[in-house]
């Protein structure tokens, strides 16, 4: 391109408020020094949303990845029709743009996390089990909530808006292929190929955790046998560690108490527990060294209560996927845990919804 | 892009006879006819070739698919070092090239398949099971041997061209997302994401056969146990199908002959093969099913031995994938039979090296 054609796309993101001057980089010692070009974005945010079984929540996010709203309101979800869950998440939503508007910061874009098959070309989330919504038209009800005048809005499943945030935190380092898989009641990847969340034709990709890795006897609510998630999601991690009427097993209770309670038993030599993060560590190495024979990806993320006990899974589940994985040179293939904790799908979503700006810049309005 | 920008890029394409003229559109009463520009590219043409365990082959294809150069030569590769195989594959290439020259077409680059593990940024095969070889420098050795005249050399699996070949031929109807199964004595896969080959950080991505989803009793020449490909490769087909001292496992016949024998034994009821199809059907869409859950392809592609009994398997397969993987509205994800047979690594070894015209133009040289 010629150095005009630059000079002009540069000074067009500038008025943007997307790129500012840098510092003058001085290191050739003929010709004019050079103008870096830095990312500004602090007057363009996205907004993140998440609908999890607990609740409902909402991040606004600039360029920059700093936070400049967030709320977060604990609902029972599963106890509320669809519409009057969105109906609340529709209020929320019109604070953080209100918000917004009063501090001159432009929405460019709304992403919309929910746990389950969506098809996000319609904006439909199809089915979740946790939830317990079918065919559920979310971007459709959210905006006749919010009016004609909002930015794009998106929906996405929280297990791939997940693998965004993540992969937004190390692809600085060039990692461009990763999985993120996440333990819960459920099991579900998010897959980032060459830097892209990876869909599939029909938006399906990921759904790992009925993948028939555990022992053919077992029968899952999906009225399969043998689904993955029934020996390493977090029901059967807990009937592992500890009797039905220990409290660590009441659903009542919070469950990041619960499980630090198992975690300081494990540190007390409780055998129980440590034979617990073995068995499922080992079912956990099996089926991560299954999605490595086919992606190969240079990560695997472990989140939610993998993550929790990082400290005792990583170890263990690099061992067992190193053993049986096809890579030639161990260990190709790191696994790691997230540092997000449970607000992984917020930080995912609002990073999903700002990637429309490097997309096309020009969804920026001037000023 | 300004017209007048728009009709310099096409002049320039023209004059490297990439496209042509079409037909001119009027379908809109006002303003002047549209030129429809087609794909040309009968003057250039990109080389295929292949090294595999009974010898060498190179085929040469323009832009519009046809055929210009084709020659395989049977060699027993595993009995000979690489060099003297390398050494033969030189002398085909030289001979495509010298006729490509002959006949005024250009040749812009060419990728060779190999059965194994490859690095392509370094053009080595890293492991070859089927052909015996190690840590070898194909590119190199051919560059060698070729001069520095050559366009562009590039090492590919000859599973993943395969897959290459099968989206080349299906792209057309809409198809981005598929995976390309082949049965052999080891299985593996080609795996394409929005038509585009997913090679994994390290290039190790498909290599599906020794995902541990046999019986843990079995013991593979890898070392491992349970991998897939002992309960569905060709030899255990076999195994299953007839005994030991039956002619169709006779090795040193050709592997068409004994599987068309064992096509008539079913077709005339012969219970023991008809139960050998129904054991490793069901093995294969289990194993099908996980690779959907993971990547939810549209198409999934069999070849190799499942494509030459494709009548017999794509039935049994698409009806257990319906059963186990969790898209929700079967049959989503569509089994077909690859009609290539054992000339798809040759087909999409030249559609991969034709692929850089696609990405850069330019590399075509004006007249």
């Amino acid at each position: 391109m010629p150095k005009a054609t630059i000079s002009t796309l540069v000074a067009e993101l500038e008025a943007r408020g997307l790129v500012r001057d840098g510092h003058v980089e001085r290191d050739g010692a003929i010709g004019r020094p050079a103008q870096v070009v830095e990312l500004d974005g602090r007057t363009i945010c996205a907004l993140g949303a998440e609908v999890s079984p607990t609740g409902i929540g909402v991040i606004a996010e600039d360029l920059q990845g700093e936070v400049l709203f967030r709320r977060n309101v604990a609902i029972d979800v599963p106890a509320l029709t669809p519409a009057q869950t969105l109906d609340q998440l529709a209020r929320v939503l019109r604070q953080a743009f209100r918000r917004m508007r009063n501090r001159d910061v432009d929405v460019v874009g709304a992403c919309v996390a929910v746990p389950g098959m969506v098809d996000v070309n319609a904006g439909m989330l199809v089915f979740s089990a946790n939830i317990g919504w079918r065919d559920v038209d979310v971007i459709g009800q959210l905006q006749k909530h919010l009016g004609e005048h909002v930015p794009p809005l998106q929906l996405e499943n929280n297990v791939r808006v997940g693998a965004v945030a993540e992969h937004a935190r190390v692809a600085g380092q060039g990692e461009q292929d990763l999985v993120y898989l996440i333990g819960e009641v459920g099991i579900g990847a998010g897959i980032i190929v060459k830097g892209q969340l990876l869909r599939g034709h029909a938006g399906h990709a990921g759904e790992v955790g009925h993948m028939a890795l555990g022992p053919p006897t077992s029968r899952c609510p999906c009225g399969r046998r043998g689904c993955w998630e029934l020996t390493i999601g977090l029901r059967a991690f807990l009937e592992l560690a500890a009797d039905p009427d220990d409290p660590v097993r009441d659903p009542s209770r919070h469950i990041e108490e619960r499980l630090g309670e198992l975690r300081t038993r494990a540190e007390d030599g409780d055998q129980r527990v440590v034979e617990a993060f073995g068995r499922t560590a080992k079912s956990l190495a099996d089926g991560i060294a299954i999605i490595t024979d086919l992606l190969d990806p240079s990560l695997i993320v472990l989140g939610g209560y993998f993550a929790f006990f990082g400290d005792h899974y990583l170890g263990l589940v690099q061992a067992g996927l190193d053993a049986r994985a096809m890579t030639p040179t161990p260990p190709s293939n790191r696994v790691v845990a997230s540092t997000f904790g449970y607000s992984s799908a917020l930080r995912g979503a609002a990073a999903q919804a700002l990637r429309i700006v490097y997309q096309d810049p020009t969804l920026v309005p001037m000023p």
